[in-house]
């Protein structure tokens, strides 16, 4: 059946597997001391424009979110985030788990603003319960959201701002960025997300990867003996190697660049299949991530022929659907799709 | 150089890595409930001889050790081990991090006994201040051991009896168990591990996967929503393929005893390489690692040519050092180790 | 300065200190072992008419709390509160530090409704992304509320029905469970409560007590080795008698409602105060909590003269703040405020 | 019946009791924020002779040891302790449930040595592994230690420097430290204490308190928003009063020595009525804890007539008990022992 239901679908980027196979029998050392992981670690700093970044590879996001987190916070303090946030929400309590609160403000399409989160930091530092209270030692931003929304590098710097006017760190969770840096609509660099943030991580899962996300602190500023608290959560790969090599081709020729690029192709032609075909949009994304508002009824024989993601109940009558390209979806799967879509309109 | 140093610095089997390309564009449902992930499943519970039994793949060893041990313990209660356990020693408290003491018992090469385990236990449950104390909750055994020694089935049913007299599951570490199942010195099968076990992983980064750890709950005995268990660990990952397709090649045709009777057959020319040049053992280990006593400037000599693992400092003079075998060692690699050996002995 | 800032401005109830000494020679076995200890247990199991209940005395709110909830969830499950909730927003963190998300619903007048719960249950076991979610273990109330309101006995019973029908424990907050109960405008005794929660605890602390909380689980359920756990969370007082012999006084010729009578008592007297010199009230509170909205300049000057506490901002001009009565408010001092009050009006 | 065993038997001194009635219904701000608190912390810099100490006043041994080691620890850090400490054995757990290994090194007579300390730090900081390990982040002495012992001011200066060498900080647990200022055979003061270690807490539950020990860091070293992480463990108090009014009692008019001079000539009694009717002594213990050694079936006879703790099995025969005396023990109480011991001698 026809897949549109999210991005991380197929395996990885055939580069990827090439390089894999090329260097299987290179013996190495372990626990990303090897030469790929140092390699993909200096072309990220150069893409970062951060020669004195500390780059670390974990595998997935979920877990690049905890360990950062719970790195980064004291403990009477917890992490401030959207109230649809992926680490409000889906992350299983991952965030609590290691003994934090995940603090929420109101989104707009996925993001929160500047002003708001002024306000929520200014309300606090004014509460004479505070001390009584979950302290905000740091802003959790995504980039592209939940919503598949960007942020405009006025909005980064202006939250950035505010972030380091209150003296916490703003991290940015990537797990789709490279969708972000290659949309059209954006007018914010990877060299902006660093020098605006004080962590961040460049998801490679969604990007074309087996797995694995790339934690960059640009500043050299990564928490003392991070390699440890990495291992204390279970995070450390035996074989690294298997991060460094996926991440040193992502980062060979702008590869991590085109395969968002792919991905924003078939995102364009999704739009306009479903524009063409009349179907009204949720909110307007920028990215590989589309919502669709869908009848009922239309839903369920949609669903008959093509696969999506459920993302939330309208109205008694309507659904939100999210539709999702990557950069494995082929043009001819958008054409299929818009057949369907003019059928079922 | 020669390098003997582990069992993880290659990369894939071969076989491995052409499945891994061969299903690559296959588009798939993520988080494990792929059908690469059920078959190897099925395929596993064939090859325990438990046909209820609940599977889970997990990336690596401190991971897999943390979830499961955490989703097994109630929070007043730790896990027993002996002293040298990886889990005491070489997972940087990850049991800890997770709320849980790691209660030691002294080590004989590796192991601990069931009378051992048996007085331990006996003394908890006599002891009027128990309610003051950690509740010995669970056993953790390693096999092959941290010095490659392996339990007997007699060994192993003993102490099964102690915790089925005492309610407390046993948990056992199968990091390396490939070698261990292939050693022409044991008498335990899989379905033995099995039967005495009520958990167990089998270990796939050191036996031939890039990444990846079965862990097994034989009777159907997976704690509750393990999934999010796993997902709030950060340790589930989104495309789950990665490691059912591992998993499905390694248990078709015998691949994964077949790679441990590789390492077994190479670990048996190293001992007669050791032997032959007059090395004295610290121990006899039936695995695929080896622990030599070295001069200390014989060590030194040595570790220019080919590359091994420190162990421990016996006395002034001599430390012990651990040579290591696996799936990848090549027979011409013993035989430059041999002559290198003869040269320094 | 007179002081209305809160209930537990003052030491104990002197009958509580007169038995204090009375007992203070008397050697007792230490950790709640002691006959003042089982005898409050037994008087608190006939004031709840509950023959089977577990009773546990521990020193504070936040503590017992944090110690039941964790005790009560499993580990992929948070507990259900009003935002408003005292767990939400005044413990520091304390349920997050156990590991556990705090869902929030959102509050009226600082309670929530069984159809609100309902809706969110029943929505949580509706979506698919739920094993990626936080499961919903359990709900916490406070009784009164932190805005002095009160569950009727309908609501509560509502309530109590939702979660079994999903099979989540009920636990109320008893902070200030004395002045609820003695309030006139309560149809919910003591009974009804340990009809209708799984776990609850009495206030003594802002009750009369000098500290102390009694966790009651009405049908003798209190998790596995609880006296264990709370050791573990540093819970467990050496001199137990000294929570033993306060609650075995305070449930004495009905010491505990007496008191709460009192402290309702001067709340009528306050209230009827303020109503006289036309105060505005925020909300109707049948408690020992009155939430007043005052100008701001009037604000401040009261507050030259009388102590209170700030609790909201309302808007630019108004702010909401807290006049508390107790056990120890004495009438006059009703009056002296009186005066203040019409003076500022 | 006659009892030894314990010091946490009886209530409180009577004078803390009369300080409790007389300043019992002044009205007075909450947390530790009153007047009592502050004077009882300004008796105690003076005490330590340590005018920047921060001091904090918690309800118990276990939850003091929890906080303050969970507060100085960082993630991948863990406490080195006795084998026999109490955070090792008899806490339940506590310091684990906080994410933190109690890493134990070998007991002489209950006490750890400054060479023993050194070749374990030295070891650790040059295994290759140690990214891998749990990093030693502090050390924890109990003084008087679990046996009774007292290290010398030679003993603690010695270890100090090595924590000092190493940069991590030295803490003390003073659950029992009155009877060890108090004991004829000890060099150690208080401000002594306060010069080498970097954290401690008085004891205060077990000399004369009715609860409460007194945290210390003496220069001014406290962690960083430490009210918060106390409430967020559950350990700060509503009437924050009890703990301050008890302390300035204890600090008054040198009652806290006082009362160790009490304990402490008991135990000379107690000594003297043991050694005349020659029970055997398991070792010297300089203060109020005495270790005796008893053939079983006298242990059972005198059971019968005095109460104490079982503390350790010998051999097959005999037991080690423990008497306790405290500041309530009564010179009868002791001459009643006399005759019961000379019968069963």
């Amino acid at each position: 059946m026809l897949s549109f239901v999210n991005d991380y679908s197929q395996g990885a980027h055939e580069q990827i597997l090439r390089r894999l196979a090329e260097t299987n029998l290179e013996p190495l050392p372990g626990y990303g001391a090897d030469r790929y992981c140092q390699s993909a670690k200096e072309k990220i700093r150069l893409a970062c424009k951060s020669p004195a970044a500390d780059v670390f590879f974990l595998t997935g996001g979920t877990q690049a979110n905890a360990v950062v987190i719970a790195a980064l916070l004291d403990a009477f303090e917890g992490v401030i985030a959207a109230d649809t946030g992926h680490i409000s929400v889906h992350e299983a309590g991952a965030i609590e788990r290691t003994g934090h609160k995940v603090l929420t403000l109101p989104h707009h399409e996925g993001k929160i603003c500047a002003a708001g989160l002024e306000t929520f930091l200014c309300r606090f530092w004014k509460d004479g319960n505070r001390e009584h209270m979950v302290f905000p030692g740091m802003v959790y931003l995504s980039h592209p959201t939940e919503y598949g929304t960007l942020y405009s590098k006025e909005e980064l710097e202006a939250i950035s701002t505010v972030c380091r006017a209150y003296q916490i760190p703003l991290y940015l969770d990537g797990a789709r960025l490279g969708y972000g840096l290659a949309s059209p609509q954006t007018d914010v660099t990877l060299p902006d997300i660093a020098a605006y943030c004080d962590a961040f991580y460049i998801g490679g899962t969604k990007v074309g990867a087996l797995c694995g996300e790339a934690v960059v602190f640009p500043r050299g500023n990564a928490p003392k003996h991070f390699v440890t608290i990495v291992k204390q959560q279970g995070a450390l790969l035996a074989k690294g190697r298997l991060l460094g090599i996926q991440f040193d081709t992502l980062f060979t020729d702008r590869l991590y660049w085109r395969i968002g690029e792919q991905g924003i192709e078939m995102a364009r032609k999704l739009v306009k299949a479903l524009e063409d075909t009349g179907y009204p949009f949720y909110l307007k994304s920028p990215t590989n991530q589309q919502f669709v508002i869908l009848e009922n009824r239309q839903m369920e024989r949609l669903a008959r022929q093509v696969s999506f993601s459920f993302w939330e109940t309208l109205d008694e009558n309507h659904t939100v659907v999210r539709f999702a390209t990557s950069w494995a979806t082929r043009p001819e799967e958008i054409e299929a799709l818009r057949e369907i879509l003019a059928k079922e309109a």
